[in-house]
């Protein structure tokens, strides 16, 4: 003799039986207004009815801590963050601890603050891959890693801690791979920002050791692929027998092949390219990038381990990491 | 006379009178454990004594509606969900909404799944814009919209309003235009999913109207830029005198251009090529690729007031959109 055990109710069976759709039932689960008493009394009857019990709904809202971290980041556009947030994963997800993402790219300036909207949802920590303005980070009240940005702890956050890569050795190493590659004439394409920052004055001072004058183009535009394009431009006009370019990040290198093909130039036979990042887009075959790699991955299971820590000992000092880069040679360097 | 205002007390002012940390002081606001009976007493003299009143911190605690709205994608590598999100955001930034992002790539499996994570954070609506298995997604207590994937809907959530592109019509219009050039030799790669399934059927029945014999390569495989290179590869070992390709999404395409070039060839002018989604990658100069638009800011505007009609109205009947994609012309399919 078998026994069929009676399926457990849904929220389905709830709405059905209450003659309500399935969206209502929710509502009225989370204590919604808009509901009218009749067809509240009518849910929660069906409810009872059915012994249904809100599993996950149940939980979730009746949990005061949310397990969750908010990363704070510039541009979705710029892929670089991708292999951060693997990182962040990496270590997180065992964790028990769920990850989201936001941008600081307000639309029309109407938007509200992405902080703020981790905040309202109660996020344990956040992670800050971004350099927004002061203002717009304000006081946070839970504990902030920054990662993969090295400016802004001391300057906006006197107590998150940091975790970034060397972003001076970085452009080191890849001025370096130039003039080893015999190149003399090796110009920089930049754009704003505390990283970009960084990277020029490891390709400056590494220039100048080989003997080289640093010629840099670009440090007050954007650090998207168009202002790649346009810095390259005007490198170009001023630098006609360059036989490099480093890029700040690799989007802007790829904005950089397109001036050179525009000239008739081919990289890496007329003029080697290399970028920084070493974000997807190096790695895509038709790109094969050269590019420094500030392990962001890493970066971001170190940022992720910071985090575990401060939120066990939210009274440490706080600690700042600088990871090592390295190069990743593909074939647009021609090395 | 002056007076002056006295300044009015940050947290920094409260964890210096403690003679504590900022984060501990938040800690104690939270009401977090880990914290000492006496330092939680002195943080909470030291707010009494300095009239301390936590601004963001306590509007964000306090607020019982979060007004924010997650959003899931399948993987932040394709850029195809950038133009969606600002889509989304055009219509949720001023009606007060954050936005946040979470994607379904687990690590090695032990992550929590993001809807929980979402409904943690007391999310008031998802936007589904991937394609979860059913078990993933499970029964979810708040209003989703589907975005920019038309599969979805009917089957695993029966009541989710659904805004999409048409991508039988994209791949309709990418194939004319192909036809159009003279193309008669026109191949295909693909991967799984439901657009890719919807944009394979638009190529299948128009090659076949122009009296064409289609071929596809990739169908059971993935959809990134490795697998663009890998069915593009198989696609001319099969069928060596194609001089078209058309892609299932932009980063197939890119794929697709390094593949030709390993074999000596180059696009537009030995295979004409075009990819979908026009994402940014699209538009890079150097890729010029020749894309079909699903107008997924469009989408994205259209998902977000439909979850604004849908928060006010729950009982209202799910409404399915199925927005018309254009095709974009650059010079990767040589028109």
């Amino acid at each position: 003799m078998t026994r069929e055990t009676p399926a457990r109710p849904t929220i389905y069976d709830v709405a059905r039986r209450a003659g309500v759709s399935k969206s209502l039932v929710s509502l009225v689960l989370r204590g919604a207004p808009h509901v009218s008493a009749a067809r509240r009394q009518a849910v929660l009857a069906a409810i009872e009815d059915l012994g249904y019990r809100p599993s996950r709904a149940a939980s979730a809202l009746a949990s005061q801590q949310t397990r969750s971290i908010g990363v704070l980041i510039d541009d979705f556009r710029n892929p670089w963050f991708v292999e951060l947030l693997a990182g962040l994963r990496s270590v997180l997800d065992p964790a028990g601890y769920t990850v989201s993402v936001a941008d600081f790219q307000l639309e029309a300036a109407s938007g509200r603050n992405p902080v703020d909207g981790f905040l309202a949802q109660h996020a344990d920590a956040l992670v800050l891959a971004a350099e927004p303005d002061a203002a717009l980070l304000g006081e946070v009240p839970v504990p902030v890693v920054v990662a993969g940005v090295r400016e802004l702890g001391p300057a906006t956050l006197p107590e998150a801690d940091v975790v970034a890569g060397d972003d001076e050795h970085g452009g080191t190493l890849a001025t370096r791979h130039l003039v080893e590659l015999g190149h003399r004439r090796i110009g920089h394409i930049t754009g704003r920002g505390g990283p970009a920052a960084h990277r020029r004055r490891g390709y400056e001072r590494t220039a100048r050791d080989a003997g080289l004058e640093p010629f840099v183009a670009g440090q007050d535009g954007g650090t998207a692929e168009a202002d790649g394009y346009a810095a390259t431009v005007r490198l170009l006009e001023e630098r006609p027998l360059l036989t490099a370019i480093l890029a700040a990040n690799d989007v802007m290198a790829v904005g950089a092949l397109a001036a050179l093909r525009e000239r008739g130039l081919s990289a890496p036979s007329d003029v080697a390219v290399v970028g920084y990042d070493n974000s997807p887009l190096a790695a895509y075959r038709y790109l094969a990038l050269t590019s420094v790699d500030p392990h962001s991955r890493d970066i971001g299971a170190e940022a992720a381990r910071t985090l575990l820590t401060r939120l066990e000992q939210p009274d440490a000092p706080p600690r700042p990491a600088l990871l090592e880069p390295t190069l990743v040679i593909r074939s647009s360097s021609g090395a």
